[in-house]
């Protein structure tokens, strides 16, 4: 590390920076995993049983934005993280930063909340710590969520993406950008309206449902770095490339309108309840029919697919007929939308 | 939850309005324990296995100090929560929230000081988390560690203390009051000076030589809140009480000074090296001597034992021969000293 540097918001953003920051800094001296691969979930084996464990720290502001708060998100991210990993969420620490004076009564609507969407998606959260700082020393309230799932071994291939193909079709569950958007613009500062909600939603009960009707091969949730993030880290450095079809993501009228307005490229916005999977050619409409089941999948559907045509780059093919590289999101498009 | 009320830096003390906030809040939405206990890890058991999971978050000030920085004690505070379980730690999670113009340099010496004691215990650290916030709206950095620990069928009493019986003696590895001073002292702002250095260090290794040397019945690391809030919870609601001696507590010439300055109880200042056992009163010597050979337990002592005489009350045996009841830090004694 150079001496003078410092930390950007950049750094945080979970593109290119972020990847820099871990690659340089945390996995030089923590060490890389045992297996190589960097995935959401760490996969524990203690003796002879396979869990996924991870963790993540929300800061989102406002804490409070239609469709959901700091603590639903801080639940949703964590069991996200763990179910992509293809284990079943099962227990969740909590880590509460307060500010000095934050209003008990939000404390206790977040504190709703994620026990609501814990017992949604049917996991415990079981041990907590709670600090308090001093006025302006933090922003109100941050929280991380910590999450240990069981995983049966037949699914351990899912977050390293070891059983991708070319000709594997990428589905995702429905249209993009919302979170990114509604939290930005639920900003007092901002005058600007985004006629939306967060799709944040704990997707391991979806996810259940695909992984029973057909064989995934790689799954990840798009938060911050959006749909551009993943298929760039999913590409980098493999055999395959990735096309993606623009007519075919959805996306919203009033996501395109804002993002065309403030210059925004809508797969780069995070999204806190969106998952995308490579699944197996044969198998991919059967999944997509399960998934349409499934409240947080009615909009499901197939957006491209794997190709050995130009191994580790990510395509776009564009609704007038070109093509465009996909890169990764370079700085923090978004500050604290997670 | 009444609706003006905001939280106070005395929630975060570790103290009685943390343990109130405990149990209205987070307990009342998140449930309480399957077995009503609550310790620092949770213990699960996935198929079979035994593991023990725990969180904590590190806000403190100033983010180095003599002994340690705010890495060590991350890694050490998470490490000691699982050993006083009686877990072997065995993963660390690392979730790091950081002020945008941190220096780099600064976050590379906390990640190795992380690094550093991690491999000391013996722990991996294998999933993490970076966020980063605009300046003043955190304060440098914050890290939160959740872990996992590995757990004998026949260690799962410790953390809760079923097996404590009146005549059990009372153990304690070295001299008190060494981390909160040393912090507070570090402070730009105090001309205060204290010449001690932070306790902060790894417990396992210890503890391990202590379980092997006689039998334990209940383990806990003095942080927050010190000795007095663990014997104080220890007690309460119990059919026992503790008796300790103030004459065999080891307390530091210099550390009995300042706070005879400043009007602190010892007993009540956070430690992050100091493990307090109860154990069977026929090993107790046994196990003291085995833990004298260990770096971290040269100054182990007897410091008092259980008694049936006062059920739910821990008293000192002062040593101008007077009796003191030893109560809870009501609020934040010293904020962020952790």
């Amino acid at each position: 590390m150079e001496k003078n540097k410092t930390i950007l918001l950049g750094h945080g953003s979970g593109g290119r920076m972020s990847h820099e920051l871990t690659e340089q800094l945390f996995l030089k001296y923590f060490g890389r995993p045992d297996d190589g691969f960097l995935t959401d979930a760490a996969l524990l084996e203690p003796e002879g049983n396979l869990l996924a464990f991870t963790t993540d720290s929300f800061v989102v502001d406002p804490v409070f934005f239609p469709g959901g708060d700091i603590g639903k998100l801080a639940v949703c991210g964590t069991v996200n993280d763990l179910c992509v990993a293809g284990a079943s969420p099962a227990y969740l620490t909590a880590g509460f930063i307060i500010e000095e004076g934050f209003p008990l009564s939000q404390l206790e609507t977040i504190v709703k909340s994620m026990a609501l969407c814990a017992s949604e998606a049917g996991v415990k959260i079981i041990a907590g710590d709670t600090k308090v700082v001093h006025k302006h020393k933090c922003d109100k309230i941050f929280i991380n969520t910590s999450g240990i799932g069981i995983l049966e071994r037949r699914y351990a291939h899912l977050s390293k993406g070891t059983h991708i193909t070319p000709g594997d079709k990428i589905i995702i569950n429905g249209f993009l950008a919302d979170h990114g958007l509604t939290v930005m613009t639920a900003r007092e500062a901002l005058s600007i309206r985004y006629n939306g909600t967060s799709d944040c939603a704990p997707l391991n009960h979806l996810i259940r449902c695909a992984m029973d009707a057909g064989d995934i091969h790689f799954m990840r949730d798009a938060t911050r770095g959006g749909l551009a993030a993943i298929v760039t880290e999913l590409v980098d450095r493999k055999t395959f490339g990735i096309e993606l079809h623009e007519n075919k993501i959805p996306l919203r009228e009033n996501t395109k309108g804002l993002c065309e307005m403030l210059g925004f490229d809508p797969l780069q916005i995070a999204n806190e309840g969106k998952v995308m999977m490579v699944v197996a050619s044969s198998d991919a409409e059967k999944i997509v029919a399960a998934m349409q089941k499934h409240p947080y999948g009615k909009d499901s559907c197939i957006i491209g697919e794997i190709t050995d045509q130009h191994p580790g780059t990510a395509v776009l093919n564009t609704i007038i007929g070109g093509k465009r590289i996909i890169d990764m999101p370079a700085g923090e498009l978004l500050p604290r939308i997670c």
